[in-house]
């Protein structure tokens, strides 16, 4: 085999936003496979949030990118060759193999079977991490009542558009955050929220104490920062935050001070920061839950996909500055 | 009965720290009693950083202090006349019936059986509302292991005094933060905390990392503000906050701006805000196992008693201020 594989290496820890030259894109052979080894052809990879802290030196919840190395991410791929007994050529499977066309790996990867209802590329989001992720905060941490009325950001995103419709599904009202009109009337046209609010028209609290007449029980978030704030003074009494994201924060050089910490005392809130993969126990349940309202159509959603590696960086950039619509993809080969 | 009753209101809704003119000190006759009331003549008085919530206009967990009304609080007093076959003259009772000499209610009062190991006023504190405030935020929301560190801000307090001795009782390590080398030394020499650490010696940080060198666990919080923000950047993975009091906020025109929120997200941190008086269900468990710790003198605790309720408004500012050493109180009769 002399296949090249293109990969996108993280060339410097940025500061503030992400620039296309914190990368580099390299080209080079693919080594022979190693007893054990299974080599996959990427199809899509995922592009989310959470790889900007993987981008940083400091202390996280999982290992940084060292720089050189690849990125990390969510792929869905082709067996193209295997000294693995487990796995065979042309078997689809979901695995981490980052932000390159090929990957090599011993294992991790989980077999996909592909049906008319759910298209590949939706396993890296709505029927993936995404979607397991809304799934999490919202029911385990948030635990919705019939009636509650439910708060996410980022509304139209991988996340965010499941948290709403799961949230409907519960019997609450279901309210989005977004940036910009198209975004919130699909929120609301297409994926059925009860309002969308668009934080960039310049007056949120008003327009969210309109859209949110009853208070706030439930306040998913995925952006933090001044939004944070404004959602906090409109909570109602024992509220709960599954706290997925901060995306508003990653490349600030001057964190946001958050003033309404008050408000979490006097109204007995609960918040709780979470990373779905740590609650490995729950995928099961969610996973079926999940595919099963996307193959009956019940639960939407929308991609954003990029074609070709070597655009990877722009669109993560886009994805940081809420350019994209719908669950970033990166579609590798044409 | 044309007995005098000396009463505590409040005369202004304070902007800032709380001046003695907030309050206005007035005596009247007490009236004749109607059919089910009693008249209690209180002994103790507590004063509680609550309180400061209580004076304000804007939304609480509770009912404000309306302008003219007497202040709210808790108090243990002798029934000295009764109208209601449930109590009896001569009873000792606990209630909630403010800043005032006497108090005329139809219930509301729980009988204390005086004994020689607990004194009265120790039902305002350590077996009282403040104890049962430590009690049910460490065990209920801290869940503490053995092993694990433990820190609570306003340590000699009559809240985080206990939370550090319930604290190394469960085989944690206990860490205090408090104001002066006074205060720090009977946090660690008295109440047998591992450690604890002067705020205002003025390197916080550092200080805290050498006390709690595992990092931090549970944190108990009292007083929010920088010292929220520095413990902050020293929890562990999975830590939890029970959020108590704010008490360096309640006075602030501005509120702090708090900087570590992304931190409560990388460390998938648990932070809840609760009121004890809230968990009616842990208070007969919590108190058991208070009273039985106080009585065998496993659970020390240190009060600041006050003389005369014409001095109220003066300790309270105290209290808010930090001046007083351990549970403030008002003797109200010498």
């Amino acid at each position: 085999m002399s296949r090249k594989n293109m990969q996108v290496l993280l060339a410097h820890r940025p500061r503030g936003w992400v620039q296309e030259s914190d990368f580099r894109i390299v080209e080079s052979d693919l080594p022979a496979l190693q007893d054990g080894e299974v080599l996959v052809q990427n199809l899509y990879l995922s592009l989310d949030p959470y790889m900007r802290g993987r981008m940083n030196a400091g202390k996280s919840y999982a290992a940084n990118v060292e720089l050189g190395q690849v990125m990390v991410g969510g792929t869905v791929g082709c067996v193209v060759e295997s000294k693995n007994a487990a796995y065979h050529v042309d078997e689809i499977v979901l695995g981490y193999l980052g932000w390159q066309q090929y990957g090599i790996t011993a294992g991790g990867l989980q077999k996909l079977s592909p049906n008319e209802q759910i298209p590949l590329s939706a396993y890296l989001g709505v029927v993936g991490m995404p979607g397991v992720t809304a799934w999490y905060g919202l029911m385990q941490i948030g635990q919705p009542k019939p009636g509650e009325t439910v708060v996410v950001s980022a509304a139209s995103g991988a996340v965010g558009s499941v948290v709403g419709q799961l949230a409907k599904a519960k019997g609450c009202r279901a309210v989005g955050i977004a940036g910009g009109q198209a975004k919130c009337d699909y929120v609301v046209q297409e994926l059925g929220f009860d309002a969308c609010v668009d934080y960039k028209a310049g007056h949120l609290a008003a327009d969210l104490a309109k859209a949110a007449p009853q208070g706030i029980d439930i306040y998913f978030e995925n952006v933090g920062g001044e939004i944070l704030d404004t959602v906090l003074e409109q909570l109602n009494p024992f509220a709960r935050i599954p706290l997925c994201g901060l995306i508003s924060q990653y490349n600030a050089t001057e964190p946001y001070g958050l003033r309404n910490t008050g408000l979490l005392l006097t109204n007995r809130v609960t918040l709780q920061g979470f990373i779905v993969s740590e609650h490995g126990e729950v995928w099961p349940q969610a996973l079926q839950e999940l595919g099963q309202l996307v193959a009956t159509g019940t639960l939407k959603y929308r991609e954003s996909v990029t074609q070709g590696l070597e655009n990877a960086p722009a669109a993560f950039i886009g994805l940081l500055k809420g350019e994209n619509f719908g669950k970033q993809l990166v579609k590798l080969f044409s």
